[in-house]
């Protein structure tokens, strides 16, 4: 791959930040780096490569020259700006959920639909964080057993809501801890030393009960897998974990797969890390999967009240495999 | 009911404390209380009804004129001493895993088989906590439209584990928010921050895999219940909560309800209060239900992945209704 002139817009921002980091990382060739983010930042630097560069305020005009633009500023922000992207000659891959369902959009995990790459229209989607390591998991199932059924329950991450809920989370546990009062404003409950069954923290329910974070795991694991009769259901919960997004998954398949057998073909699948050694109290963590761009599995059994049923436990890193990682992922492909 | 001598074994732990506040609260005609202990608590006292009552050193003359005698001192403790209580003619109520599955022993919450008690052999078992806040739901859902299958995961709390384990929760959360490095004592792993798919702490998993509390849920349902036929897979996550266990049921049904009829009739049945409202973000807590004796039910869906299925959220006290309360009501029906 020739060396490209890469924008990331949202620069500054949690998931943009670790863009930065996994180009340098992965030796992404980059001929040269254009940070971008809103007005707010302006003044801000980033470093990249032991390299000082300012940001840049995002504006119409700023896509000139730049082979592949990193959008994840929000979906607003996405929708305004990439197809101006686009226009100025730029491929998008947007970590917004403002594009994913859009039929002309290929939505996609590498390790999963890497091939759907090629049709795009100048824009490409990364999914949800806490769809993208499920279908990590559920594809070389599915390749192997065919999957009807999908009842996953989350345990997510703080960080996906961004810096200031950190802060509130770091903030309200440490009121807790020594007894103080304290303020919900990102959340619109308690969070430390809570679960919260909404994502996002605002406008989140549909008209049948589900929050927009549930119909994305529904609605975009259909899509990359390209099988829309895969059913899935799911609830989505915020826990008082700093970074790595886990998950219970319970997957009915069409052929019987014996755990044993579910472990080998998982460990030879890409992207994934089977840990699951009951005798050594080994299965994934949030606590150890952070910082770490793999997909985690473990607590691989067949399930008791099903003939063909697996539960399992998935783990990984929101920001990284959840986000940025497999952002870059995707401009690799390109 | 005339006033009764009342024991309770493990006076000095989490439950026992919380067995002796429910006994006052609930106004229980006690002719008085025999708190006993291990040696350790030797020389300790416990507070009821303003009156301090020495500690006494449980062994095997310890129920001499006691009524109803409350175990809350583990198994261990419950097979070598519950049945020297019962010849010495006191009726037991065990909380401890210890008699559960003894077709002669009772299983009860009396909500759901109240008149479970009349068949007691001088037992009586307290079902495991995340299973009582669980059959509480599913006993009314399971009356109107017959239950097939379940598939939970839990997010339960670490007081479930003990005073030592809440200890090293904070503990460990006060270093973390420090910077700090900290030990791991009482779990496996990391607890501050995290979610651990593991309970109890030490020898959890069975030959297939699933954990002893996995198991518990399994197959207590089914004897609380009574009905073998109702299927049931867990997955059982301890998480950075102090009190308070949430559930994620998902629940395929013979008969489709839909969700308004679920909150109808779940809203109507005994020890439940329903918190559904997505406009108010309003649905359980387990913030919230900590001090309450109520089992809460919200996030209430038609499960878009199965024709006769319900999602739902489900929030009890662990140590109130998933212990000391139920505990307390067994004695009540007595």
């Amino acid at each position: 791959m020739s060396a490209k002139t890469i924008a990331i817009a949202g620069a500054t921002g949690l998931v943009g930040n670790h863009m930065l980091h996994v180009l340098e990382q992965r030796g992404f060739p980059v001929k040269s780096l254009k940070p971008l983010a809103s007005e707010r930042s302006r003044g801000r630097t980033v470093t990249f490569k032991g390299e000082t560069i300012p940001i840049e305020v995002l504006d119409e005009n700023s896509f000139k020259g730049v082979d592949i633009a990193l959008f994840s500023a929000g979906g607003g922000t996405s929708k305004k700006y990439a197809q101006c992207a686009v226009d100025a000659g730029c491929v998008v891959v947007d970590n917004s959920s403002a594009w994913r369902m859009d039929p002309a959009v290929p939505l996609v995990v590498p390790e999963v639909n890497g091939d759907a790459v090629k049709q795009h229209n100048g824009i490409i989607a990364n999914p949800n964080c806490s769809t993208i390591q499920m279908v990590v998991v559920l594809k070389p199932l599915h390749d192997a057993a065919t999957i009807r059924r999908v009842v996953v329950s989350t345990y997510q991450a703080v960080s996906g809501a961004g810096v200031k809920a950190l802060d509130e989370l770091n903030e309200q546990s440490k009121a807790i801890l020594e007894g103080r009062e304290f303020e919900c404003k990102e959340f619109p409950h308690q969070i430390a030393f809570n679960c919260i069954p909404q994502i996002p923290q605002s406008n989140a329910f549909d008209a049948n009960g589900y929050t927009t974070e549930e119909l994305k795991m529904v609605n975009e694991t259909k899509k990359i897998m390209g099988d829309e009769s895969i059913r899935v259901t799911a609830t989505t919960v915020r826990v008082a974990v700093h970074t790595g997004h886990s998950e219970s998954v319970n997957v009915e398949t069409t052929k019987k797969l014996t755990a044993a057998q579910a472990r080998e073909i998982l460990a030879a699948a890409p992207g994934i890390v089977v840990e699951d050694d009951p005798d050594t109290e080994l299965y994934p963590l949030a606590s150890r999967a952070a910082g770490k761009s793999d997909t985690f599995v473990g607590r691989i059994r067949e399930d008791l009240s099903h003939d063909s049923a697996l539960d399992m436990w998935v783990v990984s890193d929101n920001l990284l495999k959840g986000a940025a990682y497999n952002a870059v992922q995707i401009a690799e492909l390109l």
